[in-house]
């Protein structure tokens, strides 16, 4: 999915929801515990409660690996269903050295049909550029993350070390084929992004669960193109822990959408 | 493994290399190419032609996940071939929020029994704890990497990125389950990390088709445990492309090992 494409799916749905697609064994509902793939059994009940309501899917692949083969299995099926109407996001946050991060490109981009990969910065230009020679694929590069421990190296540094990410990056690739990631946990921090990536959109975790509000989010990550893509997971995977999980799911990210909806009619998009 | 042992393994054996398997399909024999599982099969030659000769084997993910179910299968096959007599490592180079740590450090400390995983440090401190929390088991935290891009955060910064991870990683692990990666493309370096890390274990990538040198890394690198596991895949993996690839892999693998044998005899180790 292009850049284009995202854009009109967003103002189409007058939503900027991605939904987390990290299920958890210990936490879905134990009815899906006998069957043979309860991963992928508990992911499409997501996928068709919420589908009206995102644009996005998002599978962390931590979740499934943790299952080894059968965990594999269920992502391959997870992604295949989500289909071609929604953008898809592998958050796999990797990065190697240039031959190697060719191989986690075509795992993620041909074997598997994601349209983006999470990348962490660490180790710098030749493991990010190899991701953004395939045509109309995303690289989604770790800028400033939701969690406390984003304090220990990203905010360090005479100039910060996040901005530092954004200011290098700008020359590798262009918002056509790369975004950032920006905790909601840390809102005061959109204006300054905002400077160094006017353009790009942003992938935004830490609503819900972690704590981030929507509204602040959007006060400064807003751009003219929308520009934001901010993610929920466990407070709509796990909006429920009975047998009306899906609905509960589909309740919460229809508030979710709803706000959004709200939030674009003010800014006037 | 522990320190211990893997401390008494590498002066039994006089050799502190790694074998990277990183097996690419394009560049095994062809005769392999045609059996049920190729990426095994090789691997399966490689480890019995280099067993003596190593003391750890670090498969990359990549290689195997670009492979899809397949790779995945081919990685738990070589993780159960190799047993308990090496050090494993778990080239993922993954990290994320807390509770998703968690889910990696299961899928390579419990679903796959690796003894170590390599952990990018963008992140910070709760993206590498919970791997910590593991007994018996390892992280290896990317402090100064092998490849060009290094340059372009891992160096910045008054005080250089790669130094504050060294010294900030410290308070988190000991050198009982915390290693560093540090590039043997960079020996200049291994002076500045022995202050700050003196008797941590560093996993040192880029000698031989990287073009870093041995005894480079050995002159400020080595501690008084040794406290170096020198790697090479492709040098090895690739040593011949005919059918003979196995013998010519011993035989390289074997001209390391004597060449570290000769640097722990002149060092008094």
């Amino acid at each position: 999915m292009n850049r284009a494409q995202l854009i009109s799916a967003i103002r189409q749905k007058r939503s900027f929801l991605c939904v987390g697609l990290d299920p958890d064994i210990q936490k879905i509902p134990s009815t899906l515990r006998h069957l043979d793939d309860p991963i992928f059994a508990f992911n499409k009940a997501i996928i068709d409660a919420t589908r009206p309501y995102c644009v996005a899917y998002k599978p962390n692949t931590a979740f499934y690996e943790a299952l080894g083969l059968k965990g594999w299995q269920s992502l391959q099926k997870t992604i295949e269903y989500i289909g071609k109407d929604h953008f898809t996001i592998a958050d796999a946050k990797r990065g190697d050295i240039g031959n190697t991060s060719r191989k986690y490109a075509e795992a993620f981009f041909e074997t598997m049909p994601f349209d983006a990969i999470t990348v962490a910065p660490y180790m710098g230009s030749d493991s990010v550029i190899p991701f953004l020679d395939f045509p109309n694929k995303w690289v989604i590069l770790l800028a400033l993350t939701s969690n406390k421990g984003a304090g220990d190296f990203q905010l360090k540094g005479s100039d910060q070390l996040y901005r530092e990410v954004l200011r290098t990056s700008a020359k590798w690739g262009t918002p056509e084929n790369m975004m950032y990631v920006v905790g909601a946990t840390r809102p005061e921090f959109f204006r300054e992004v905002r400077v160094l990536a006017p353009d790009h959109f942003l992938l935004v975790p830490g609503v819900g669960a972690q704590g981030g509000s929507l509204a602040d989010v959007a006060k400064y990550g807003l751009n003219g193109d929308v520009g934001l893509l901010v993610n929920a997971s466990r407070s709509i995977l796990y909006a429920s822990d009975g047998l009306d999980f899906a609905e509960a799911a589909a309740r919460e990210a229809k508030r979710m959408a709803e706000e959004m909806n709200a939030i674009l009619t003010e800014a006037g998009l």
